[in-house]
């Protein structure tokens, strides 16, 4: 099951709004003849790709499955019945399926006298689909908050100079936190200050992700702007009485806020079509903005080893005034990046 | 030299004016037969410690230090010249003596005919000494900044509110900071916030940190003020104009500059009192000063995966403004601490 948890994030940001999903394949005597994963949308999903993989010799073996297998027909066929189909004696998956419309998979391979277990590697699997999960529960896509900072939290000194706080190595390992979400989403701050690119480079085989600015008056975007290039989709979003300076992309207009656009409407926007994970990566006033919305799911900071003692503050306006109103998170990896420290905090689940 | 290494830490906070230093003898067979550590200043020295552990099993041994065998005679005998009488007939030591008083203890082993070796493990047991170190080649205190923090860089929300930020976990770290400190320093901000105590508390055998406030005008500190309490010796700094409303505490009167005392004099002031390292505890303010100081030579910093996006920043007017001058440091250690992260970062050294 570890390996197939492996598997299943080689899809992460190519297989929205499916889940990622590992398979592997055993035979009888317990060896490992297929292995697969979901590799985008409209594809086969896991179990088919390793069933193939497998040919005769899955009869009578064992799948291992991150997710259990789906029920319904979609854009493919259900697992369930290929995984029948193909003589499989025995299935088990980690995490159960809460999408109303494929769920129900466990049972149809019971009927059919199929030996299913449930909840290995439950806790590794689920963290694996956070994003897809979290989004079937919210019903909102699942929100990463990365930001750069000193080790006294400031994003830039007091001049406004930034290039660079943190270090080549993290700039690179961004372009991999890109590459795993469905979206990319800046201010317009951030747009007016660096005209990003957003688009992934760097990484073979990378599915762009959509470059969402929001753009509340219509006016940060120039001509020439570089997410108007080709390079990945981009969609603006502005508001419903602004007049945007540019044409030739896709604009969707939102209802104003106090300090900008409407962000439940935005994820809405997003989740409509298809995006299951966004990817913050404004300045402090846009993950404020997020922040009082209730929507930062997760935290990826880069930290630098460097003191400026003035400057920007890499989070503003998040709405909380008092220290028990703070957003606490739960520290769940720290990893040395080059000189600098990447370290993920996730919310803490109230549900559950 | 690893054991030695290790015994020589279990001095730290208690040896200055002196180095922490361990000792492990082998005998000529290449057994452990003693070991020893420098406990406290006017103490025997480590070598000493671990030679009466030894007895005669010393004699055609080896010893292991981790520091330079001392040559002179001060409130203790040289080193050298014990080891030289215990027969001891090589001695191994990591770092040499850099203090100009004491050093020439391997030239005196040597004409004594004893094999002399230097280096082994020189970086470990130099990290070690750091504090000393530092303090012997820049002639005063090794400066250690310890902050507690949300992961945006806050040490309290807008309302003023802190407790607590960080955990019991790392609370209770703090005075293990403090117990291997020879002085812990706040300001008036700090001293008027929190009242606070500044003694080791839960640490056996812990030798009290000088407590010391730097209260520019004399109005912070007043009477029944928890640092006036017997728990520790307590050093009030004051301006020279300064008429402060207590007695019965020691006071220095220190220069004026622009945000409060002058930094540097209070370091000549705790340097000549015998002080070898300080842990600043204050605000961010007071951090600002020695950050402006070029007096900040290491950095612990205690993070909570909190978010409060606004509130009071760690570190304030260190007097840069732009991203060139940023003061960079080294990643030297991160440490789960309960549900917090501890960031140990040091200066990078500019001689050597």
């Amino acid at each position: 099951m570890r390996r197939a948890v492996a598997l299943a994030a080689l899809g992460l940001g190519a297989t929205s709004p499916n889940p990622v999903v590992g398979c592997v394949i055993l035979d009888a005597a317990g060896e490992t003849v297929g292995e697969g994963w979901h590799r985008r949308a409209g594809g086969p999903h896991a179990e088919v790709h390793a069933l193939r993989a497998a040919g005769e010799r899955a009869r009578g073996g064992t799948a291992l499955v991150t997710l259990e297998p789906c029920n319904h027909t979609g854009r493919t066929g259900p697992c369930a019945q290929a995984l029948i189909d193909a003589g499989i004696a025995r299935v088990v998956f980690a995490v159960g399926d809460p999408n109303p419309t494929a769920t129900g998979g466990a049972h149809t391979l019971r009927a059919a006298g199929i030996d299913v277990a449930q909840g290995l590697l439950e806790a590794e699997a689920a963290a694996g689909n956070a994003a897809w999960l979290t989004a079937v529960r919210l019903g909102r896509p699942y929100v990463t908050w990365k930001y750069a900072a000193t080790l006294d939290g400031r994003s830039a000194a007091a001049d406004g100079t930034s290039r660079w706080i943190t270090s080549a190595e993290s700039r690179a390992d961004v372009h991999r936190l890109r590459a795993e979400c469905d979206a990319v989403v800046v201010g317009s701050g951030t747009q007016r200050a660096d005209d990003p690119h957003l688009a992934v480079r760097g990484i073979e085989g990378a599915v762009q992700p959509l470059r969402v600015v929001l753009d509340t008056n219509g006016t940060a975007v120039t001509p020439g702007a570089r997410v108007l290039d080709g390079a990945a989709p981009t969609l603006i979003a502005v508001a419903e009485d602004a007049t945007p300076a540019y044409e030739a992309v896709e604009t969707v207009r939102l209802p104003r806020t106090e300090g900008g656009l409407d962000i439940p409407a935005l994820l809405d926007v997003l989740h409509a079509r298809g995006v299951r994970s966004v990817l913050l990566e404004g300045g402090p006033t846009l993950a404020g903005a997020f922040v009082a919305a209730g929507a930062v799911d997760r935290v990826v900071g880069y930290l630098a080893p460097v003191l400026l003692g003035a400057g920007t503050a890499v989070l503003t306006g998040g709405g909380i005034t008092t220290i028990t109103e703070a957003l606490r998170l739960d520290m769940s990896e720290t990893v040395r990046i080059g000189p600098d420290l990447r370290i993920t905090a996730t919310l803490v689940a109230k549900e559950h």
